[in-house]
């Protein structure tokens, strides 16, 4: 078992609308917004604190937003539950004006996003381009930040990994899984740091009384362990490319020299940093359940279309272009044969759903 | 005589930085900007009043932005102006956090725009699509409005024009240029409607003390009479296409239903627009001089690459791309034997640089 899909793109996704965009093979991130909606409505029903709330706007940031139908869906589940929420705490004031900013790397098809934007939605958009593992946003600037299915992207890969002399040099390997637990160390310091600083950045950025909601991918408490994971797609794709070395059609070294930056957290461990954060109070976290795969990706293609529309961007810029049809027909094929269609029951993925408040300000 | 330059795209401008795109053919706009830098700063200095200013941020939008190098050209200066005029005023206040927002219509190449951002730009970036002449930010929102070279794009043609039973029916012609008075007239309560509704949308989002800064393309006063407008270059394009029609490439009718949405004011007409919205004081209007094409553009082929790159979207769309070489090769061998280039210094463009405040919320 392990974690077995990549909620996310991080380099340039697939833009457009083709066969193999993100924006047409991203049912998998529509399931974690479907089982996260009911506890989005009721938290913020529950713990928005509008008290001293006098703005005539109210700002909403989605960070990592991506580009695609579910970045709408997830805006509009929010925009519902906040006029709900004026309209049943402050009945005689007016519904104050929305601005919604969708955020995600620059790299990200914005005019794709754009284009799916109803004539007049009922907020100001903007589009905010850059990494949020930095500020993006003047201080005490947000009501409410929400991220989802992107906080699994490291800002970088941990140097270690790709460092022929370290213990952590990942050879043979694209991840953590089934690797030396030097490995997965290196993931998981680098993790740490930079969800320290999403939350630093976000810490300063959230205005009093301003509330945060993530949904992060991750597996269960326990299945960091090395041991525990005992396979992923990443590993099947993985192989697949030292299949290809093997047979001379890509260099050895460039597959010991590729990683992928994601990185699976468990509810402890995410605890354990939000804690670390003072200006930043943990409201609650919770697992969304019903979030495997096969609910949402219930065939072969479609699961071989979804890992190749966020995989393709990282493998075309190392590899090239002109292995991917290769790479991902020999990985169909594996798939084919794999625990994950043959025993889909062995293999599930947690969300961590969990909502953040920001202090006071003194 | 009559203006010769479009300053703006206004459907699908031409993206990318090939050797067509807006991107590499807007020297005409970077000098509109060149010539206003010394008055933007002046006025920057000298009429923002930050007299009640105690935000930590300082919002600035640039209204038809566009998507090429000026567009941060322009931000920059004023950034710069900014800067100066915060450390001169408040010398021992902190300097705001400035975000800027790029607006220009959904359409526009945003992801072209956001790769031309430095890496670290010294202040927060947002991209807001749609159209100025609505609402695009919240209530009391913006510390400085900007708009250069675009406003001179209707939101859309006046519907006279292309009813065959009017009698400003625009046939055999793409512009009001050497048209009839009823033609002319309907541009011109087109643009009056759009501007006022640009202003009111401004005038709402503008904060206490807000600035302005506009640059109007336009004709001097007296210009708008038909008589003396006897020849543009919209004029010899819309010619070429009667000349395909006359040969069968394309229909009569065609043409007929073809025209730009542009339009020319003069300081005496943007000025009694200006004057009657209550909520903004006009606080000076210049023309900027040493606005000739020729300056910016000295050889044929650039200007005709810069026609090609502002009106294509606009011709493709009307007549389909199969008629753009065509239609260009013929536009250029006509400019080539025109009075642009026979007798440039018949031929002048002006722009008008008007600053505006926000007056008082009561």
């Amino acid at each position: 078992v392990g974690n077995s899909l990549v909620p996310y793109q991080h380099t340039a996704m697939n833009g457009g609308d083709g066969p193999s965009s993100y924006a047409r093979n991203s049912s998998y991130q529509r399931g974690a917004i479907d089982a996260a909606e009911a506890l989005l409505r009721k938290e913020i029903q529950n713990r928005l604190d509008l008290t001293n709330h006098s703005l005539s706007s109210f700002t909403i940031a989605d960070f990592g937003c991506s580009s695609g139908p579910n970045t709408l869906l997830a805006v509009d589940i929010i925009i519902q539950a906040l006029h709900q929420k004026f309209s049943s705490s402050m009945p005689n004031a007016q519904t104050p004006e929305f601005q919604v900013f969708f955020n995600d790397l620059s790299q990200t098809d914005f005019n794709a996003l754009f284009a799916l934007l109803p004539p007049q939605p009922p907020y100001f958009v903007a589009g905010v381009p850059g990494s949020f593992y930095g500020n993006l946003f003047p201080k005490a600037y947000l009501n409410l930040a929400y991220s989802s299915c992107a906080l699994c992207w490291l800002s970088d890969l941990p140097p270690e990994i790709i460092d022929t002399t370290s213990p952590a040099y990942n050879r043979g390997r694209i991840h953590y899984t089934g690797a030396s637990a030097e490995v997965a160390q290196a993931y998981s310091s680098q993790y740490k740091k930079d969800i320290k600083s999403f939350l630093l950045a976000r810490s300063r950025e959230l205005a009093e009384d301003g509330l945060m909601a993530l949904i992060v991918p991750g597996v269960p408490d326990g299945f960091l362990e090395p041991q525990a994971s005992t396979g992923s797609e990443f590993d099947l794709l993985g192989s697949c490319l030292m299949d290809m070395a093997r047979e001379g059609r890509i260099k050895e070294e460039e597959v010991d020299s590729f990683n992928l930056p994601i990185y699976y957290t468990t509810p402890k461990e995410l605890e354990e940093i939000i804690r670390s954060n003072k200006e930043l109070k943990l409201e609650m976290m919770e697992t969304l359940e019903g979030m495997n795969a096969q609910g949402t990706m219930p065939d072969l293609e479609s699961r071989v279309l979804y890992l190749r529309a966020v995989l393709e961007g990282l493998i075309r810029t190392h590899f090239g272009h002109q292995i991917l049809d290769d790479l991902f027909d020999r990985y169909s094929l594996k798939l084919a044969h794999s625990s994950f269609i043959l025993h889909p029951q062995t293999h599930k993925s947690i969300m961590i759903f969990t909502l953040l408040t920001r202090r006071r300000y003194i």
